[in-house]
C-alpha cells in the first residue's frame, strides 16, 4: 500500500515527540500501520528556530498552505493548541480531503458538533486519542474495547499539574501556594496555570468524554466546576484522619433524569485505586453495565506520552480504522438523540463539612438540626481540642467535621447558607464532594 | 449493510451473558457495529437443560455442523473451552469462510501458530479480546493504543481466584487452606482449582500477551511458573512489615540476551498501583518506550465482564475493524523475527529470601559469606524473637528474612543450595521474587 504523508502543523514539544517517533521507528511504525507513515511537512511560527536531528528530511516551513494544499499529504496533525486558529486549520485540511489527528481537548470542547460535521461532509476521519489523559488509550478503550457497554459513570483524575500539587500538599503537608510554586519549578505547571488550577482543562476533556462515554454534547461552559487554588491543608489533613484523599476529580454518571457532570476537588476512599494516582499521573475509572469496575491509568500529559496517542491515531489512519471509526460512531452527530444534563442543583452526592464554630454548648446541635430540617443526615463527626484562647480568656474556634450522606445539592447548599448565618459560626464553612 | 449473523458455540456462563447483551441490547449494539449483530445459533452439549428467555429467537442445537455450513453465518464464537475440540471448530469455521471470536486463552497459547495461519490462508479474523483478563480491553490497548510503543516489560494480575486468595490470606491472615476452601464456597474458585492455583491458567494468559506485546512464539510450557499453592502466611507477614504485598505476577521483561518470562509469586511496593488490586480483579501493567508506565484495571472473569469483552470483539468484527487489525498485525506469524527467551538462569531480580536457624552466634554471618561469595549484596534483614525453647532448654529455631539487591537466578539457586545444607538451616528455605 502507498505511504502514508504526515503534515504535522505546530512543532512544539509534542510535535518533537511526534517527530521523533517517526524518524526513529520507521520500521516498527510502517509494520503496524500496514505502510510506511512519513513526516513530510512540519509547520512552525518561527523558521529560524534551531531544530534537532528528529527533523532530518522533514520540510519545516511557516506556512500551513502549503501542507495543505499538497495532494500527497493524506493526514494533517493539529498540534497547536488554542481554539481559534486550530479549527481553522482542521477545516481546512478536511475540506482539502486529509484525515485530521489532533491533541486539541479546548477545540472538541468548543466546537466538537462543526469539526465532525466537517469530516463527515468530506468522509474523512477526526482522531483525537491524544487530547484526553495523552498516556493512556482512554478513548479507544471505551468506545471499542467498552462498545458492549452502557457507560454508567466515570470518575477521572485528568490534570497532572493539580495531582501533583494535590499529592506534595498531602504527602508533605505543603501549603496550595508552596506546592504550586515547587511543581511551576519543576516544569509541572505553567508560568500561568491558571486553566489548570481553575479545573478549566480538567472540563475540556470531561466535555470530550461526556460525549464518546454518553453521546452527550456538551460545551465546557455547561459544566459546574471548582479548581483546586481554594483547598486548604486543614481539609486534606482531616479527610486523611476519615480515610480519603482529596483528588481533582471529573464526574459523570447517568442519574434519574439526565447525565450529572462536575469538576470539583472531591473524597475518595483510600481503598480505591484512584485514591493511590500520585504525582503528574492520570486515571480514568469507567464503569460499564456489563463489564462493572475498570480504571486505566498512565501519564497525562508530557512530550513522549502525548506523541504516543498521536502517532497511534496516525497507525489507525493509515490502517483504515479511523476512518471506520468516525463513520460508525458518528460522535458530536446531530442525529444522535440529546442526553440532558441533570442541573446541578438536582444532584446528589455525600459530602465533607467543615465548620469553624464558637466552643460553646449547643453549637453542634444547631447545625446538626438546621441539616436534619433538609432532610440530610450525618454519617460521621470529627471534632478536636479547641485552638488556644485569645487574650480575653474566650476560647479560639473549633473545627467540626461532618460527613453527610447522599444529599440533594440544592438542599445541602440551603443549609450551609443558613448555617454560616449563625453567630456562632465564625468562618464561611467548607463544603467537598464525595466521590462514590 | 447487512446484518451479521452469529453462531455461538457453548452456552456455559459466558455464553448465556454473551446472549443476554445481544437480545436486551439489539438497538445499542447495531448503532455501534454500524449493523445488525443477530445471534442465531447457539450450539450446546445437552438439548434439555433449560434455557432462559435470552434464547427467545436463537436456534439452539447440539449439532456444530449447523452453524459451520449455514452461509448466512458471519463469525462463530468458540466458547467451549479446553483445546482439541475447541480447535477443530476453530480451523473448521475459519475453512468455512467465518471469522471467529474466541475466549480461550489455552487454545491460543497451545495452537496460536496453526489457528492464525488458517486464519490468514481464510483471509479472516480471529479475534480474542476476551481470552486475557476478561473485563479489561488489554489486547487492544497494546495493539492499538499503544501501538507506536515497544512495550519494553509487563506485570500483570491475570487469575481472579488467586488474587482473591491472596486478598484473603493477605487482609485476614487466613492459611492457604482455609482460603480456598472460602474461595470454592463462594464460587470464586473451582472445586478443582490446580489450573488456577498452580499457575498454569496465568502461563496460558501470558503466552498470549507475550505474542501481542513481544511478538514472541511461546508455548505455556515454556514459561517458568510456580504457583501460589505453597504459600505460608508468614511470608505475606513479612512482606507487609517490609512495605510489601505478595501477588501472582505474570511478568515479562525485555532483558539484554532475550525476553524475560515468568509466572510467580512476587513482592510489590505498596504504593504501586498493582499492589492496590484487590479480590477477584485483575490489573496488567504495560511499560512502553515512549508512553511509559501505564496500567490497566477491571475483572478478569465472570460471566457478564467476559462477555463484555466477546460483544466488543463481535463489534470489532462487524465493523470491519478486526479483519483490518488481523491482516495487518499478523499474530503469530512465520515471517516475524523469532524472540528468543532469556533461560531462566539467567534472569535477574532482587529477592526475598526466609531461612529457619539455630539462635546461635555466627549464623548470619555465614549465610551472609554465601550470598557474598556469589556476589548478591544484601539490602535489608529483619530478625525477630526466637521461638520458644524446647523440652531441652535448647532455644526454638529464628526465622531470618533478607531483601536481596538484584541477583542473577543461578548464583541465587546455587547460594540457596548451600545455605540449605548448613547444620544451623533447619528447614529448606523459602524465595520469592521481588517485581521492580
Amino acid at each position: 500500500m502507498q505511504q502514508l504523508s504526515v503534515g504535522m502543523v505546530g512543532l512544539g514539544t509534542v510535535g518533537a515527540g511526534v517527530a521523533r517517533i517517526l524518524t526513529q521507528h520507521v520500521g516498527r511504525i510502517a509494520r503496524r500501520a500496514g505502510r510506511p507513515v512519513e513526516l513530510k511537512w512540519a509547520v512552525v511560527r518561527d523558521l529560524k528556530k534551531r531544530r534537532d536531528a528528529d527533523f532530518e528530511g522533514v520540510r519545516v516551513v511557516d506556512d500551513v498552505r502549503k501542507v495543505i494544499e499538497d495532494p500527497e499529504v493524506g493526514v494533517v496533525v493539529e498540534l497547536i493548541g488554542g481554539v481559534d486558529a486550530a479549527r481553522r486549520i482542521v477545516l481546512d485540511a478536511l475540506a482539502a480531503g486529509k484525515h485530521v489527528v489532533t491533541a486539541n481537548k479546548a477545540l472538541l470542547a468548543e466546537h466538537g458538533p462543526e469539526i465532525l460535521a466537517a469530516a463527515r461532509a468530506a468522509d474523512r476521519a477526526v482522531a483525537f486519542e491524544a487530547s484526553v489523559a495523552g498516556g493512556i488509550p482512554i478513548l479507544g478503550a471505551i468506545d471499542v474495547g467498552l462498545a458492549a457497554n452502557q457507560v454508567q459513570s466515570l470518575a477521572a483524575i485528568l490534570n497532572g499539574t493539580c495531582n501533583y500539587i494535590l499529592t506534595q500538599m498531602t504527602q508533605g503537608g505543603i501549603a496550595y501556594s508552596q506546592a504550586l510554586a515547587d511543581a511551576q519549578a519543576l516544569g509541572f505547571a505553567e508560568a500561568d496555570p491558571t486553566l489548570d488550577v481553575d479545573g478549566t482543562d480538567t472540563a475540556h476533556k470531561l466535555a470530550v468524554l461526556a460525549q464518546i462515554a454518553f453521546g452527550a454534547d456538551v460545551r465546557t461552559a455547561d459544566i459546574p466546576r471548582e479548581g483546586i487554588d481554594r483547598l486548604e491543608i486543614a481539609d486534606l489533613t482531616y479527610a486523611r484522619e476519615l480515610g480519603y484523599t482529596i483528588k481533582l476529580l471529573a464526574h459523570a454518571r447517568l442519574a434519574d433524569g439526565g447525565l450529572e457532570l462536575r469538576v470539583a476537588p472531591s473524597l475518595v476512599k483510600n481503598d480505591r485505586p484512584l485514591a493511590q494516582v500520585h504525582g503528574p499521573y492520570n486515571a480514568v475509572r469507567v464503569v460499564g453495565d456489563a463489564v462493572g469496575d475498570t480504571l486505566y491509568y498512565g501519564r497525562g500529559a508530557g512530550m513522549m506520552p502525548t506523541a504516543s496517542a498521536v502517532v497511534a491515531d496516525l497507525i489507525d489512519v493509515a490502517t483504515g480504522r479511523a476512518a471506520i471509526t468516525s463513520r460508525v460512531l458518528d460522535f458530536w452527530s446531530p442525529d444522535a438523540p440529546p442526553v440532558p444534563l441533570l442541573p446541578a442543583s438536582r444532584t446528589r452526592r455525600r459530602n465533607y463539612l467543615r465548620f469553624l464554630i464558637a466552643d460553646r454548648p449547643g453549637v453542634i446541635a444547631s447545625i446538626a438540626t438546621i441539616l436534619g430540617h433538609k432532610g440530610i443526615s450525618i454519617a460521621s463527626v470529627i471534632q478536636h481540642e479547641p485552638t488556644p484562647a485569645d487574650e480575653n480568656g474566650e476560647p479560639g474556634p473549633v473545627p467540626l467535621v461532618i460527613m453527610t450522606h447522599l444529599a440533594v445539592e440544592e438542599d445541602l447548599r440551603d443549609a450551609i447558607r443558613e448555617i454560616d448565618r449563625l453567630d456562632v459560626v465564625r468562618a464561611p464553612s467548607v463544603r467537598l464532594g464525595v466521590e462514590e
